[in-house]
């Protein structure tokens, strides 16, 4: 772990954006070929071009990372020209990435690890909570970024705060999901926010961290970094290394172990579009009038999705549900059933 | 009216099959240009041919006559072959249609008057009735061929059963599509049948009674088949007279008024196939295996009925649907909503 005095020394927030994610409950929509990131799912803009606007300006914060498989390195340059890239050879989950890239900056750089499968309407909320996440980090924190629930979701994991720091908690558990009665429990009881994925430290004290708890990861990241070359913008970490690495999130590896563990929350509109239900709700608030019903006709039912890349629907006597049209692709599901749109053998790539 | 001897000369029943009818309801696979009667509906043949196919046998049959729009004769001779043809110059519902054939016809040739935009699933109970139904033409009755009901159904006009005659009743009256009350208690009291549009009656005598009940009409029939000409096996009456008719049901120009109203009765797997809920239920009749979810993948439903010219269909979380996907088209349906499909901007032409 770095000190305070020598934190100080780079007052910017690195972003690392991480594209992983397949994005199968978006099916027909999200492919393995092109997947939820980089979907232009509200506006114009993908959720990995939301993800560098949210980070990019350049008072806060220093040029960013992103970590892409090589099969969405084409998008990645598409949709952002010329970023400091890396490879991941092998899609590993969190803890691997992450580590990728905190060996690839400073040990005091603080860095922002923002996943870019989800959304934050609220810009200015999230950058308000980044900021008091970053003064944490400065003191050695390794941070997690909550969000205040705002219903009993129990597709989310939560977090539970603990002791308060400066503009935020330490942590007292992390929760995996749970089922209806207790996110009812954590919701009245208070103190229990949604698990975002976002995490701010500093890259010295998570791979420090790393090092303890997975010593061989740590050392396996290492090794697949020394062995990696540089081409351009573009890191390529040695790839028969790092492939050979277990697959892990940054909570299992880090945050649920280490003793620095903080949080800090923010309600900032934020979901994770986890699947179609999910995404026809950020719509409604993006703009309901331009998405709801887009390209498409309804009698005689309301809420009512439709997302056509060309033919017109249709849709008689229904309503809470969600019609995709998608490159040959034809999906119908109902708002209570988004999530088990990956069971289906079209999202599994049959 | 002609006598009970000279009907015996040709005991040949003679089929005339109406092409009418837009179909409105089952868009998107019914267009204008394609309507429901020459749609592979059920198996491989459509409902044309089917109807067709009923009354094929030579041994009970004459050699049919098809009554067409002239935009839809070339699906009657690629369906159908060579027929005897009548074009209809405009659409002005049934009762010109029939006074058409009939003018074409020897006064004591006995009729079959068929739709083609219905199913029947037992063609054996069909043909009885039809003899049943001859017999008394023979004795000059002017015969409707009712169905019995299963359900208490209000999509269909009834007709209820008046004194017996020898293989069926006289009419007491025709009834207009009932409310669901007076369709159960259709049901509950007994003799009451659904109006199928098949019709059985010698061609003097339709023509007699539309003199009697619309002297216009038969005039202006007889006037446009006087000015009209031959062309093969296809017979065009006069395009500017008959256009001039006003349109109208047999039902309303002669049953309802006539005398002689008979009718017959059977059980045959009839349906109108009114709209794609009625499709599914002929359907399930008809194989349900190879019928139900063909072309598509359903998780988390039942009775869901899928029917698409190329684009895979998923559906989850849904019962008692219908999605079809035609020619740029896609229409989702709930089965109690599925008349409501002819209202859609699309089943307008919009």
């Amino acid at each position: 772990m770095t000190t305070g005095a020598e934190a100080i020394a780079d007052q910017h927030i690195h972003p690392v954006i991480l594209c992983g994610g397949s994005g199968t409950r978006l099916w027909p929509r999200s492919r393995p070929e092109m997947p939820k990131p980089f979907l232009r799912l509200l506006g114009d803009r993908t959720l990995f071009q939301m993800a560098l606007d949210r980070a990019a300006d350049p008072s806060m914060f220093a040029p960013p990372i992103v970590v892409a498989g090589e099969g969405h390195a084409p998008h990645v340059r598409e949709q952002a020209g010329t970023h400091r890239l890396i490879i991941e050879p092998a899609a590993r989950n969190t803890a691997p990435a992450i580590a990728l890239a905190a060996a690839r900056l400073p040990a005091d750089a603080v860095m922002l690890v923002c996943p870019s499968d989800h959304h934050i309407g609220d810009v200015a909320a999230f950058r308000e909570g980044v900021g008091r996440a970053a003064a944490l980090a400065r003191q050695g924190y390794l941070v997690a970024f909550g969000i205040e629930p705002d219903r009993a979701e129990t597709g989310y994991g939560y977090i539970q705060q603990g002791d308060p720091l400066g503009g935020g908690f330490r942590i007292a558990r992390f929760v995996e999901k749970p089922d209806a009665a207790r996110a009812e429990s954590f919701l009245a009881h208070g103190g229990f926010v949604w698990n975002s994925g976002i995490f701010v430290f500093r890259a010295g004290d998570v791979l420090a961290e790393l090092e303890e708890h997975r010593p061989a990861m740590a050392q396996a990241v290492r090794s697949a970094v020394a062995a990696g070359h540089e081409d351009g913008a573009t890191f390529r970490p040695d790839a028969a290394l790092f492939t050979a690495i277990e697959a892990e999130s940054v909570d299992y590896a880090v945050m649920e172990h280490t003793a620095r563990a903080a949080m800090v929350s923010a309600d900032m509109g934020w979901s994770d579009i986890g699947d179609w239900a999910a995404l026809a709700q950020a719509r409604a608030a993006w703009d309901r009038r331009s998405w709801y019903n887009a390209r498409g006709d309804v009698i005689g039912g309301t809420n009512v999705m439709i997302d056509s890349d060309g033919p017109r629907v249709s849709v008689v006597g229904l309503s809470d549900v969600v019609v995709i049209v998608d490159k040959g692709e034809v999906l119908v599901v109902h708002r209570d059933a988004a999530q088990q749109v990956g069971a289906l053998p079209g999202a599994k790539g049959k």
